[in-house]
């Protein structure tokens, strides 16, 4: 049986407050329609029908790179309405899957688990226990427990509003009996909206035995209306990866304060202190230890690597034994070696930092090759940008580089060369020798230390 | 019908184990004292009397700004006692409405709501329901909720004791009535103390309708006797801050990630990244995003601006899309202008930073006028300061600055203007020219590198 | 009476994940381990032995501060072997106490509840009441409230499953009687091990009053068995060093963004921010304030010294009244005299600093002893390093560094010298005068910048 899955991403999201599409919000550093479009990705769908609306060019742009079909409903005029927007897409498929763009937590196996119970029938719907049920659709059961409607608050009895049970909103119905269903219901309420949910009725009426599943977690079936909602359910999200990284072998020193927003790759006893944060594609090795307050995305760090407080990285490999930080900076394309030591206010981008080498303080390293057991000193900057250019600057192995040193790029330090102290190179510096810049140093006797001026 | 406020303010906080009195601890970076007064600004009330104890002249000093009456307690007789001091200063108003120094996020609302319901009457006390009451002094009312007494803890009798409505303290009274209570109540107790609480007793016993109103929480009546009430409190300013935030179009990656100390002034679809710290008055315009970790104090960011992690910034302004930090510090007086960048390890101190102006990299601005379109190298110092004087340093439009250059104030560098790598400029740059200082490179072929001393 | 401990460390701790032994993983600093030992320091027990399994070299190493007796159980038979290993190690003591290496929280006041109501009897056992005590061996006892027996969840009736009250594994016993039971106790059960618990049954068939006590909370009875639950019991820890702190004065903005790894002595009025960490022993004197982010380690601050947002301060002395950062790192041997200001992207090393001095921005100061009254100027460094050997640089009081300046070291400058922006001084500088290297500043007018390369 082939899988049509539509996806409702039309809604305004007013109480957003905000000129970005509501499914265009970002959730753990992703929009909630990418979100529910990856759950989506594990249930072999013939098709993916996102019907959207609101901002639509703009939600369409983001999600380039999703394999889907996007449908449009001009005009707001319900759940139903738009569903009946994504059929024509969805002719030649057996059974259609009805998703939310708002609700972004549902997962593959909940949606599975619905699709396998509602197989022998003409329609599923996902459905939840709720404390406090009031405002939400009521699941009405007969006493065998089958499904024999929805009744709307408004529209409840007060018996029928002790049932616990509520209408997700989520089904997943046979293709041409749905759009048969669509056909029927009508807009003839306050709103005059069409409403998905009155499919669950004209399934009943015609004696469909209406199959159901559960969530295993009401996370999973919660909308985004506002951005209190939002916070909500980011929570719940880091909460569940957090468990999952420790459940792995991950140390947290404090999982509510921790954020992944992408994928952490990790070896064992890797252990992460407070408030750091993941994003993109991350892979730490076995026994790398990260401190407070650090940002790392898109990086690759070896293995026994020691990221001390306060570090940002982006887009950099470090080898393993490394000691980076507090306070270090680690750009695009900046890769450590093994043993490479950064130090506090370093900045490196664009950057190889051969084996063993040093820069420990202070420093600007930027389009540089530097070899292996050098000692960067203090203060020391690559001027690799003379206003329009990059140059590059190259430094051989266990060169030594005097502190608060210019590298004017392009040049080049040879191997075993000593840079003096505060030096300014601009020509080629030669191997093994002592190259450096130096005014002679003066002293002027009479010289008298400046008065304190009136203020004017 | 005038009001006055009495806010009780002479305790000693001996539990706060602190030599600053209670009602100067802050709470959301202000003294608990000066959120009872901000609550009473909007009753316009004819008069507000302060009555102080302990610190009495630091308390008056840290709160010089509020316009009320200073009346001190002596001695701590009881709250009743503390009430009497304030009359006489009062003698010229309708009614009196008793707050207190450590009771800090009452609101306006419910204040007028009391005062509201007791209109017609001579006392109306603010009343909440507890979970668990024991200890407090319980409302009696009787079959047409009537309040007919409080019956302290003590004296309850095992029917009464299971009442859950308790005396929050909080009280509004006819002036003439309560003076003539006051002067009733007796302090033949445990304490020697006069109890406020006892002039409920005495109206109930004069025949007095006694109205009652209740907080929206129980925060609002929550007093702060030591400091984990008073970390607890702050939380739950906190949390209705965020939410209050959130909901007018504010995203936080985490609401229990966020302190406000101030006001925050913000756009639309501006993101705080966890742990951002608002203080003084800061403004945020449209799509403004703060990096993780950021305090921003009494500043104004522009539309657009992104403000990566583990800034510093106070007293400063930011143009629109501008790009700071991470890592970036801007102290008082620093105007950046529109499309500005300020990277890593910059601090800058009163000086304007004109349109498209960059310095990204290690760099210490302070007392400079700077262009637009200005390239400032890494490592780039102003010398502002002598010992003794300030001195500016102007660069013009499109200036570039080498790397490590000192810029020794005062001095102008001008339009177009190129400093050469590693310079010390101590007189003006001509425009449109390359200036620099430059040793020549020397190379010492003989040189030996130094040998390891031994460890003395 | 004597009394013998002994601590079970011997557990694989597979849900771990990990290649440190469960009992070394860290608990707000500290091996799990350490924390038991700790607890029993205050019993005043004979001995203590700590048999150990699973990486007992490792732990050994790991603990070799700890006066304890290392026993190794070779082979994982059951919590009652692993006791039967420690016996003959505790055979001059009067009475036994049974604790485990993965229950951390543990506390000298509820060990020592244990032992004294077991005064008289030759066992007691350490029970708690759980809200769901499924799975947890269940205490019988009779009308009159004395313990029969243990019943397994396996063998409980249904009556027996509503029983709360637990065991949980912490027994004393007399030593000869324990030996005794563990004698008689066999390993026919599905995992063939000897389980402690079953001494309790033959304490209560040979007629054994046994007694019982209750923890003070749940956490201090609770195993950490995968690293979800040693987070949680990290939260439990962190929670109650805050609460504690609070109530001794000290002001946290957020209780549950503190974390304490050591030992903290505060004196009054002290306030630290959110995400402050300490580690090792910290010494914060009256009026101390920590700004946001900081990690404090082994290193002591004066009274009212103010500490900025985001600093890392390791083995320093700071004096009193000085103010440090934001963006300070302060590394071992950093000596601070009062009243001294160190700021933004400054490190400090191995150096003193005298009263009053400064060094406000951009610097490296490491091995250098400087006065008293000296200004450092911004991009002020000390080249310390020749590649081989650490100099010294010294600075007389009242110096004046101007900006940008390398100091190479040994080097001295005299009290009251001057030394000019940009310079690197290499020979000693002499006292009360100026002291520069400094290039002639040239302009070359027919100078063209560079042209944008075509990219390759």
């Amino acid at each position: 049986m082939t899988l049509g899955v539509v996806i409702l991403a039309a809604g305004l999201g007013k109480r957003m407050c905000s000129k970005l599409p509501k499914v265009l919000h970002p959730l753990a550093g992703k929009p909630l329609l990418a979100h529910v479009l990856d759950a989506t990705n594990s249930l072999a769908a013939e098709r993916c029908v996102v019907v959207f609306g609101h901002g639509g060019a703009q939600v369409q742009t983001a999600l380039a790179g999703y394999d889907c079909v996007w449908v449009e409903q001009a005009q707001q005029q319900g759940t139903g309405h738009a569903v009946m927007q994504a059929m024509p897409a969805l002719a030649d498929v057996d059974r259609v899957l009805v998703l939310y763009g708002d609700v972004p937590l549902i997962t593959p196996a909940t949606l599975r688990r619905l699709i396998t119970v509602s197989a022998n029938t003409a329609l599923g719907v996902l459905t939840a226990e709720l404390c406090n049920p009031t405002g939400y659709g009521r699941i009405v059961r007969n006493h065998a427990g089958r499904v024999l409607r929805i009744v709307e608050q408004r529209d409840a009895t007060l018996a029928e509003q002790e049932i616990s049970e509520v209408n997700t909103g989520f089904l997943v119905a046979d293709r041409a009996q749905l759009a048969d269903w669509l056909a029927r219901i009508k807009n003839d309420n306050a709103q005059s909206e069409f409403y998905l949910t009155d499919v669950i009725a004209l399934a009943a009426q015609d004696g469909v035995v209406i199959a159901s599943a559960q969530p295993s977690s009401l996370a999973e079936v919660t909308g985004v209306n506002d951005r209190v909602q939002l916070a909500e359910l980011e929570r719940v999200y880091q909460h569940d990866a957090a468990e999952n990284l420790m459940r792995s072998g991950v140390s947290l020193a404090d999982p509510a304060r921790f954020d992944l927003r992408g994928t952490l790759h990790a070896d064992s006893d890797v252990s992460l202190d407070i408030n750091v944060i993941i994003e993109g594609e991350v892979r730490l090795a076995t026994g790398v230890r990260v401190g407070p307050n650090c940002v790392l995305k898109n990086c690759s760090i070896g293995a026994n690597t020691e990221i001390f407080a306060n570090c940002v990285i982006e887009g950099a490999e470090v080898g393993a034994n490394a000691r980076i930080g507090p306070f270090a900076r680690l750009r695009p394309a900046a890769q450590l070696a093994d043993d490479t030591h950064v130090g506090n206010f370093v900045e490196i981008k664009k950057t190889t930092l051969g084996r063993g080498s040093k820069a420990n303080h202070l420093s600007y390293l930027g389009d540089a090759e530097i070899g292996a057991g050098v000692n960067i000193g203090a203060g020391t900057i690559t001027c690799n940008y003379d206003g329009v250019n990059k140059s590059l600057t190259q430094i051989g192995d266990a060169a030594f580089i005097g502190s608060n040193t210019a590298l004017v790029a392009p040049v080049k330090v040879g191997a075993g060369a000593t840079i003096g102290a505060g030096s300014v190179i601009s020509r080629d510096a030669p191997a093994q020798q002592l190259t450096l810049t130096r005014s002679r140093q003066t002293t002027i006797p009479s010289w008298q230390r400046p008065q304190k001026k009136p203020v004017k």
